[in-house]
Protein backbone atom coordinates (compact mmCIF):
# COMPACT_ATOMS: atom_id res chain seq x y z
CA UNK A 1 0.00 0.00 0.00
CA UNK A 2 1.12 3.67 -1.11
CA UNK A 3 -0.07 6.99 -0.86
CA UNK A 4 1.14 9.03 -4.12
CA UNK A 5 3.29 11.57 -3.40
CA UNK A 6 1.04 14.32 -4.29
CA UNK A 7 -0.35 13.91 -1.00
CA UNK A 8 2.68 15.14 1.17
CA UNK A 9 3.22 17.69 -1.52
CA UNK A 10 -0.67 18.90 -1.53
CA UNK A 11 -1.02 19.05 2.88
CA UNK A 12 2.71 21.14 2.36
CA UNK A 13 1.20 23.28 0.22
CA UNK A 14 -2.68 24.05 2.28
CA UNK A 15 -0.64 24.44 5.37
CA UNK A 16 1.26 27.27 3.60
CA UNK A 17 -1.24 28.79 1.91
CA UNK A 18 -3.33 28.91 5.45
CA UNK A 19 -0.46 31.96 6.56
CA UNK A 20 -1.70 34.14 3.24
CA UNK A 21 -2.93 37.35 4.01
CA UNK A 22 -6.58 37.81 4.07
CA UNK A 23 -7.76 36.72 1.04
CA UNK A 24 -4.27 36.81 -1.02
CA UNK A 25 -3.05 34.31 -3.44
CA UNK A 26 -0.18 32.69 -4.21
CA UNK A 27 0.92 31.12 -7.61
CA UNK A 28 1.46 27.91 -8.24
CA UNK A 29 5.17 28.38 -9.49
CA UNK A 30 5.70 30.18 -6.17
CA UNK A 31 4.02 26.54 -4.17
CA UNK A 32 6.29 24.31 -6.67
CA UNK A 33 9.66 26.67 -6.07
CA UNK A 34 8.78 26.60 -1.99
CA UNK A 35 9.02 22.75 -2.32
CA UNK A 36 11.42 22.48 -4.92
CA UNK A 37 8.87 20.57 -7.01
CA UNK A 38 7.88 20.64 -10.70
CA UNK A 39 5.14 23.09 -11.44
CA UNK A 40 3.60 20.81 -13.89
CA UNK A 41 3.82 18.17 -11.34
CA UNK A 42 2.08 20.37 -8.94
CA UNK A 43 -0.51 21.41 -11.17
CA UNK A 44 -1.93 18.54 -10.64
CA UNK A 45 -2.41 18.49 -7.32
CA UNK A 46 -3.91 21.79 -6.63
CA UNK A 47 -6.30 21.30 -9.54
CA UNK A 48 -7.17 18.11 -7.44
CA UNK A 49 -7.34 20.52 -4.55
CA UNK A 50 -9.07 22.99 -6.36
CA UNK A 51 -11.91 20.48 -7.95
CA UNK A 52 -12.20 19.21 -4.44
CA UNK A 53 -13.08 22.52 -3.08
CA UNK A 54 -10.27 22.69 -0.35
CA UNK A 55 -8.86 25.87 -2.61
CA UNK A 56 -9.69 28.10 -5.03
CA UNK A 57 -8.02 29.28 -7.91
CA UNK A 58 -7.93 32.91 -8.48
CA UNK A 59 -7.12 33.78 -12.41
CA UNK A 60 -5.49 37.20 -13.60
CA UNK A 61 -2.47 38.56 -13.18
CA UNK A 62 -2.39 38.97 -9.17
CA UNK A 63 -4.13 35.60 -9.31
CA UNK A 64 -2.88 32.27 -7.83
CA UNK A 65 -4.08 29.80 -5.34
CA UNK A 66 -5.80 30.55 -2.11
CA UNK A 67 -8.00 28.38 0.60
CA UNK A 68 -11.51 28.23 -0.31
CA UNK A 69 -12.40 28.02 3.55
CA UNK A 70 -10.60 28.49 7.46
CA UNK A 71 -8.06 26.11 7.51
CA UNK A 72 -9.84 25.12 10.80
CA UNK A 73 -12.79 23.74 8.33
CA UNK A 74 -10.14 21.68 6.47
CA UNK A 75 -9.12 18.15 7.58
CA UNK A 76 -6.30 15.80 6.39
CA UNK A 77 -8.99 13.29 5.45
CA UNK A 78 -10.01 16.20 2.81
CA UNK A 79 -6.52 16.38 1.14
CA UNK A 80 -6.25 12.75 1.27
CA UNK A 81 -9.18 11.86 -0.55
CA UNK A 82 -9.19 15.13 -2.43
CA UNK A 83 -5.52 13.59 -3.89
CA UNK A 84 -6.13 9.93 -3.32
CA UNK A 85 -9.71 9.67 -4.96
CA UNK A 86 -12.65 8.47 -2.31
CA UNK A 87 -12.64 4.67 -3.47
CA UNK A 88 -11.15 2.52 -0.14
CA UNK A 89 -7.85 1.04 -0.40
CA UNK A 90 -9.10 -2.50 -0.45
CA UNK A 91 -11.53 -2.93 -3.09
CA UNK A 92 -13.19 -6.69 -3.04
CA UNK A 93 -13.31 -8.44 -6.23
CA UNK A 94 -15.74 -10.85 -5.07
CA UNK A 95 -13.19 -13.74 -5.65
CA UNK A 96 -15.29 -15.57 -3.76
CA UNK A 97 -17.72 -15.78 -6.58
CA UNK A 98 -15.24 -16.95 -9.40
CA UNK A 99 -14.35 -20.62 -8.17
CA UNK A 100 -16.12 -23.93 -8.97
CA UNK A 101 -17.23 -23.14 -4.99
CA UNK A 102 -19.29 -20.69 -6.71
CA UNK A 103 -23.27 -21.30 -6.70
CA UNK A 104 -26.07 -18.72 -7.31
CA UNK A 105 -26.35 -15.27 -6.54
CA UNK A 106 -28.61 -15.77 -3.84
CA UNK A 107 -26.01 -17.38 -1.73
CA UNK A 108 -23.89 -13.74 -1.67
CA UNK A 109 -26.49 -10.75 -0.67
CA UNK A 110 -24.43 -10.50 2.62
CA UNK A 111 -21.12 -9.03 1.73
CA UNK A 112 -17.73 -11.05 2.35
CA UNK A 113 -16.61 -10.46 6.15
CA UNK A 114 -13.17 -9.69 4.24
CA UNK A 115 -14.40 -7.02 2.78
CA UNK A 116 -16.13 -6.28 6.15
CA UNK A 117 -13.21 -6.23 8.16
CA UNK A 118 -10.66 -4.56 5.26
CA UNK A 119 -13.58 -1.42 5.38
CA UNK A 120 -13.95 -1.54 9.11
CA UNK A 121 -9.78 -0.84 9.16
CA UNK A 122 -9.96 2.00 6.71
CA UNK A 123 -12.75 3.89 8.31
CA UNK A 124 -10.29 3.68 11.88
CA UNK A 125 -7.59 5.29 9.11
CA UNK A 126 -9.93 7.49 7.99
CA UNK A 127 -11.61 8.71 11.14
CA UNK A 128 -7.91 10.12 12.48
CA UNK A 129 -7.33 11.66 9.20
CA UNK A 130 -10.74 13.46 10.42
CA UNK A 131 -9.37 14.21 13.93
CA UNK A 132 -6.14 16.30 12.05
CA UNK A 133 -7.48 20.13 10.89
CA UNK A 134 -5.54 21.96 8.94
CA UNK A 135 -4.84 25.04 11.32
CA UNK A 136 -3.31 21.62 13.69
CA UNK A 137 -0.55 21.48 11.47
CA UNK A 138 0.24 25.19 11.33
CA UNK A 139 -0.21 25.34 14.60
CA UNK A 140 1.90 22.63 15.23
CA UNK A 141 4.30 24.11 12.68
CA UNK A 142 4.62 27.55 14.50
CA UNK A 143 4.77 25.99 17.77
CA UNK A 144 7.69 23.28 17.40
CA UNK A 145 9.92 23.97 14.52
CA UNK A 146 12.67 25.16 14.57
CA UNK A 147 12.28 28.99 14.91
CA UNK A 148 14.53 29.49 11.63
CA UNK A 149 12.26 27.30 9.29
CA UNK A 150 9.27 29.13 10.34
CA UNK A 151 11.31 32.40 9.93
CA UNK A 152 12.31 31.34 6.89
CA UNK A 153 8.57 30.51 5.76
CA UNK A 154 6.93 32.90 6.82
CA UNK A 155 9.10 35.68 4.96
CA UNK A 156 8.29 33.48 1.86
CA UNK A 157 4.54 33.73 2.08
CA UNK A 158 5.23 37.32 2.33
CA UNK A 159 7.59 37.71 -0.56
CA UNK A 160 5.17 35.38 -3.23
CA UNK A 161 1.59 36.60 -1.53
CA UNK A 162 -0.55 38.64 -4.03
CA UNK A 163 -2.95 40.90 -2.68
CA UNK A 164 -6.48 41.04 -4.04
CA UNK A 165 -8.53 44.09 -5.19
CA UNK A 166 -11.85 42.42 -5.40
CA UNK A 167 -13.59 40.06 -3.06
CA UNK A 168 -12.77 36.76 -2.06
CA UNK A 169 -15.61 34.60 -3.78
CA UNK A 170 -19.29 36.13 -5.42
CA UNK A 171 -21.07 33.42 -2.39
CA UNK A 172 -19.08 35.39 0.22
CA UNK A 173 -19.84 39.23 -0.28
CA UNK A 174 -18.02 41.69 1.95
CA UNK A 175 -16.72 38.57 4.19
CA UNK A 176 -13.09 39.76 2.86
CA UNK B 1 -4.37 4.40 -2.42
CA UNK B 2 -5.02 1.28 -3.28
CA UNK B 3 -4.13 -2.35 -1.52
CA UNK B 4 -3.00 -4.73 -4.68
CA UNK B 5 -5.64 -7.51 -5.36
CA UNK B 6 -3.36 -10.25 -3.30
CA UNK B 7 -4.90 -9.09 -0.52
CA UNK B 8 -7.61 -10.15 -1.19
CA UNK B 9 -6.54 -13.30 -2.69
CA UNK B 10 -4.02 -13.88 0.12
CA UNK B 11 -6.95 -13.93 2.79
CA UNK B 12 -9.34 -16.16 0.98
CA UNK B 13 -6.55 -18.46 0.94
CA UNK B 14 -5.35 -18.18 4.62
CA UNK B 15 -8.94 -18.41 5.72
CA UNK B 16 -9.09 -21.49 3.16
CA UNK B 17 -6.06 -23.40 4.64
CA UNK B 18 -7.55 -22.82 8.29
CA UNK B 19 -10.16 -25.52 7.70
CA UNK B 20 -7.68 -28.39 6.41
CA UNK B 21 -7.39 -31.27 8.26
CA UNK B 22 -4.29 -31.40 11.10
CA UNK B 23 -1.30 -31.04 9.37
CA UNK B 24 -2.61 -31.15 5.85
CA UNK B 25 -2.07 -29.48 2.52
CA UNK B 26 -3.71 -27.90 -0.23
CA UNK B 27 -2.01 -27.56 -3.50
CA UNK B 28 -1.52 -24.17 -4.89
CA UNK B 29 -3.16 -25.23 -7.77
CA UNK B 30 -6.23 -26.21 -6.06
CA UNK B 31 -6.06 -22.74 -3.80
CA UNK B 32 -6.19 -20.55 -7.58
CA UNK B 33 -9.02 -22.90 -8.51
CA UNK B 34 -11.22 -22.23 -5.68
CA UNK B 35 -10.72 -18.23 -6.33
CA UNK B 36 -10.84 -18.40 -10.32
CA UNK B 37 -7.21 -16.94 -10.13
CA UNK B 38 -4.16 -17.82 -12.24
CA UNK B 39 -2.14 -20.22 -10.64
CA UNK B 40 1.11 -18.25 -11.18
CA UNK B 41 -0.27 -14.89 -10.25
CA UNK B 42 -1.33 -16.54 -6.65
CA UNK B 43 2.34 -18.46 -6.59
CA UNK B 44 3.67 -14.84 -5.63
CA UNK B 45 1.21 -14.14 -3.15
CA UNK B 46 1.98 -17.87 -1.86
CA UNK B 47 5.23 -17.34 -1.24
CA UNK B 48 5.00 -13.72 0.45
CA UNK B 49 2.55 -15.43 2.78
CA UNK B 50 5.23 -18.38 3.00
CA UNK B 51 8.50 -16.28 3.29
CA UNK B 52 6.12 -14.00 6.18
CA UNK B 53 6.11 -17.39 7.76
CA UNK B 54 2.35 -17.16 7.66
CA UNK B 55 2.43 -20.47 5.49
CA UNK B 56 4.15 -23.49 5.34
CA UNK B 57 5.10 -24.44 2.06
CA UNK B 58 5.33 -28.73 2.01
CA UNK B 59 7.37 -30.10 -0.94
CA UNK B 60 6.91 -33.53 -2.00
CA UNK B 61 3.86 -35.40 -4.15
CA UNK B 62 1.80 -34.67 -1.43
CA UNK B 63 3.01 -31.23 -0.70
CA UNK B 64 1.26 -27.72 -1.23
CA UNK B 65 0.13 -25.01 1.66
CA UNK B 66 -0.92 -24.87 5.22
CA UNK B 67 -0.63 -22.67 7.99
CA UNK B 68 2.60 -22.29 9.62
CA UNK B 69 0.56 -21.32 12.79
CA UNK B 70 -2.68 -21.62 14.38
CA UNK B 71 -5.59 -18.93 12.70
CA UNK B 72 -5.80 -17.70 16.25
CA UNK B 73 -2.25 -16.59 16.04
CA UNK B 74 -2.42 -14.85 12.70
CA UNK B 75 -4.07 -11.39 11.94
CA UNK B 76 -4.99 -9.36 9.09
CA UNK B 77 -2.17 -7.25 9.70
CA UNK B 78 0.42 -10.10 9.21
CA UNK B 79 -1.29 -10.75 5.80
CA UNK B 80 -1.59 -6.95 4.64
CA UNK B 81 1.78 -6.66 5.67
CA UNK B 82 3.23 -9.91 4.09
CA UNK B 83 1.70 -9.01 0.67
CA UNK B 84 2.34 -5.00 0.59
CA UNK B 85 5.26 -4.62 2.29
CA UNK B 86 5.92 -3.14 5.88
CA UNK B 87 6.98 0.46 4.69
CA UNK B 88 4.16 2.90 6.00
CA UNK B 89 1.87 3.92 2.88
CA UNK B 90 2.67 7.68 3.70
CA UNK B 91 6.41 7.80 2.75
CA UNK B 92 7.73 11.54 3.17
CA UNK B 93 9.93 12.65 1.33
CA UNK B 94 11.32 15.80 3.18
CA UNK B 95 9.95 18.17 0.69
CA UNK B 96 10.31 20.75 3.35
CA UNK B 97 13.68 20.66 2.87
CA UNK B 98 13.98 20.89 -0.79
CA UNK B 99 13.10 24.38 -1.63
CA UNK B 100 14.74 27.87 -0.77
CA UNK B 101 12.90 27.75 2.10
CA UNK B 102 16.03 25.37 3.41
CA UNK B 103 18.17 26.06 5.70
CA UNK B 104 20.93 23.80 7.47
CA UNK B 105 20.22 20.38 8.63
CA UNK B 106 20.40 20.75 12.39
CA UNK B 107 16.87 23.16 11.42
CA UNK B 108 15.21 19.46 11.15
CA UNK B 109 16.08 17.34 13.62
CA UNK B 110 12.43 17.26 14.68
CA UNK B 111 10.45 14.88 12.38
CA UNK B 112 8.02 17.12 9.93
CA UNK B 113 4.64 17.58 11.71
CA UNK B 114 2.85 16.21 8.60
CA UNK B 115 4.59 12.81 8.66
CA UNK B 116 4.08 12.66 12.02
CA UNK B 117 0.22 13.18 11.72
CA UNK B 118 0.41 10.72 8.93
CA UNK B 119 1.61 7.99 10.60
CA UNK B 120 -0.06 8.11 13.28
CA UNK B 121 -3.50 7.52 10.87
CA UNK B 122 -1.49 4.66 9.66
CA UNK B 123 -1.16 3.11 13.06
CA UNK B 124 -4.92 3.28 13.75
CA UNK B 125 -5.44 1.78 10.48
CA UNK B 126 -2.91 -1.28 11.44
CA UNK B 127 -3.93 -1.20 15.45
CA UNK B 128 -7.84 -1.84 13.51
CA UNK B 129 -6.38 -4.85 11.04
CA UNK B 130 -4.16 -6.06 14.13
CA UNK B 131 -7.35 -6.75 16.21
CA UNK B 132 -8.77 -9.56 13.42
CA UNK B 133 -7.70 -12.80 13.74
CA UNK B 134 -7.84 -15.10 10.98
CA UNK B 135 -9.97 -17.56 13.07
CA UNK B 136 -12.31 -14.40 13.46
CA UNK B 137 -12.51 -14.34 9.88
CA UNK B 138 -13.37 -18.49 9.31
CA UNK B 139 -15.83 -18.27 12.30
CA UNK B 140 -17.65 -15.06 10.82
CA UNK B 141 -17.93 -17.23 7.73
CA UNK B 142 -18.87 -20.59 9.47
CA UNK B 143 -21.69 -18.41 11.31
CA UNK B 144 -23.03 -15.84 9.02
CA UNK B 145 -22.36 -16.72 5.70
CA UNK B 146 -25.43 -18.86 3.16
CA UNK B 147 -25.11 -22.50 4.54
CA UNK B 148 -24.63 -23.27 1.07
CA UNK B 149 -21.95 -21.65 0.29
CA UNK B 150 -20.28 -22.68 3.82
CA UNK B 151 -21.00 -26.51 2.21
CA UNK B 152 -19.97 -25.94 -0.77
CA UNK B 153 -16.73 -24.42 0.42
CA UNK B 154 -16.03 -27.74 2.94
CA UNK B 155 -16.48 -29.91 0.29
CA UNK B 156 -13.90 -28.21 -1.89
CA UNK B 157 -11.16 -28.17 0.68
CA UNK B 158 -12.15 -31.98 1.57
CA UNK B 159 -11.49 -32.88 -1.94
CA UNK B 160 -8.39 -31.39 -1.92
CA UNK B 161 -6.63 -31.55 0.86
CA UNK B 162 -3.78 -33.70 0.73
CA UNK B 163 -2.96 -35.81 4.52
CA UNK B 164 0.91 -35.73 5.20
CA UNK B 165 2.47 -39.17 6.57
CA UNK B 166 5.58 -36.67 8.36
CA UNK B 167 5.81 -34.66 11.46
CA UNK B 168 4.47 -31.29 10.01
CA UNK B 169 7.76 -28.94 11.40
CA UNK B 170 10.70 -30.26 12.37
CA UNK B 171 10.88 -27.48 15.11
CA UNK B 172 7.11 -28.83 16.13
CA UNK B 173 7.72 -32.49 17.11
CA UNK B 174 4.96 -34.68 17.95
CA UNK B 175 2.57 -32.14 17.50
CA UNK B 176 0.71 -32.89 14.34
Amino acid sequence: MKLGDGVEAAIHCAATLASVDGNSTMPGAALAECFGLSPSYLLKHLNQLTAARILDSVPGPAGGYRLARAAEQITLLDIVLAVEGREPAFRCGEIRQRGPVKIDASAYVKPCGINVAMLKAERAYRAALAEVKLSDIVADFMNDADPRTVAASCAFVERHQRSQRVQPSSNQPGKA
